[in-house]
């Protein structure tokens, strides 16, 4: 495993900063995480009560956002750091947009499900919803743990699977299609799921946004808008080395 | 009008190095403005061949955020920029994120409008669609003309029409669910245009972000999640000035 450490400073204090904002990352990841599962089980569940929580608290993500991204401005104009410690505060700047688009998108998919689970039982359509969460669900906590870690190869991996997700997702909206089809009379419903689907294939690209952003943190290479789906030649080109 | 310069450096390299970043996003502002236009001139024309032109030039949008975002790295890393200098570099950053995201949306519309328009002639849903389209068009040439000028106060101006841009997407989902309700045949279709208006919806947002950052640019405040839609007492809090 490539697990690294954030170098050592002479200053301990800017040694302390650092972990400092890393810890409010990882912090942030964990509540919009929450957020994610919160709405996904209460669709599983039919509960709209526990989708009213996930949307009501996405302004603690938003207000965490504002607050690391002054930390990470103070720190580029006291601190004037360089090299990695440039890296991890300006990957810690994506990331956080990245997170804080992930609590949109689910507030989005809480307030789908309360219109949903208000009046009717789950329906078979649900399932696929699920489905497609639960993939999404895995990645974006993967992707938070690539984080702590500041394992880029893990990172690597997980953004190759974002592609999974995008077949997934094509596959779901053609059955929703004909869902639409078979009982006119459910248009609106179904289309409600149909944007919670919508929500869910994003917040896969925001995980892997963030795998990008980890994989700039500790390689320093910046791997956006490149076919990193192959499988292996190119891996050596993206300078990413194999865990063992 | 407000309409703010920047500052001079004891260095005229530094000075040349931020204008020339400056100038960069600009170009690239441009860029995603001409595929944006180009997407909405093809689904008015029926013309799929200049959507296709839009879509395949997305690759351009891409390579200017990477080579935009080096370049903002390496000023901080060996300029060490404070202040004003700092909050460009740093704003900059953001609004490449938006414009490319601005891209892939376009880009999306794009491949929508190929779909659209190579089976069939203009319907009568591609009127809202156009209507929304204008309206977000507008939006984003301005919000890159208040960049240019650095104008704080147009930025807020234009921000706070983004709520109307909502009220009209809204509209025009409804309708577009009568359309599929009445002709299911149809529904694959009206879908199509469905989400070519939900990414123009997108669009309308990245450019909100891209007059907060502006006005975090040159006014210094951090504006994001806060309700600014809302028309006076608020605005002295937010700390822009009054153009005049």
């Amino acid at each position: 495993m490539t697990a690294t450490k954030l170098p050592q400073h002479i200053s301990h204090q800017f040694d302390n900063e650092l972990e400092d904002i890393r810890a409010r990352v990882l912090e942030m990841g964990g509540m919009v995480e929450e957020h994610l599962n919160k709405a996904i089980e209460a669709l599983v569940q039919g509960n709209p009560g526990l989708a009213e929580i996930a949307a009501s608290n996405d302004f603690k993500v938003n207000a965490m956002e504002v607050a690391i991204d002054r930390a990470c401005a103070e720190i580029l104009a006291r601190r004037q750091p360089a090299a990695s410690d440039l890296r991890l505060v300006l990957a810690i700047t994506r990331i956080i947009t990245d997170l804080e688009r992930v609590g949109d998108e689910s507030k989005k998919i809480a307030r789908v499900v309360i219109r949903l689970t208000e009046t009717e039982g789950p329906k078979a359509y649900y399932v696929g919803v699920v489905n497609i969460g639960r993939h999404v669900q895995t990645n974006l906590h993967d992707a938070l743990n690539a984080l702590a870690r500041m394992d880029a190869s893990a990172a690597l991996g997980i953004a190759r699977k974002d592609h999974s997700v995008d077949l997934e997702y094509d596959a779901i909206m053609r059955q929703l299609i004909t869902y639409m089809m078979e009982d006119p009379r459910s248009i609106t419903r179904v289309l409600d799921a149909a944007w919670a689907v919508k929500s869910l294939e994003r917040i896969g690209d925001h995980a892997s946004n963030i795998c990008e952003s980890i994989i700039y943190l500790v390689e320093g290479k910046d791997i956006r808008h490149k076919s990193y789906e192959v499988t292996d030649p190119s891996e050596e080109e993206l300078g990413v080395e194999n865990s063992s």
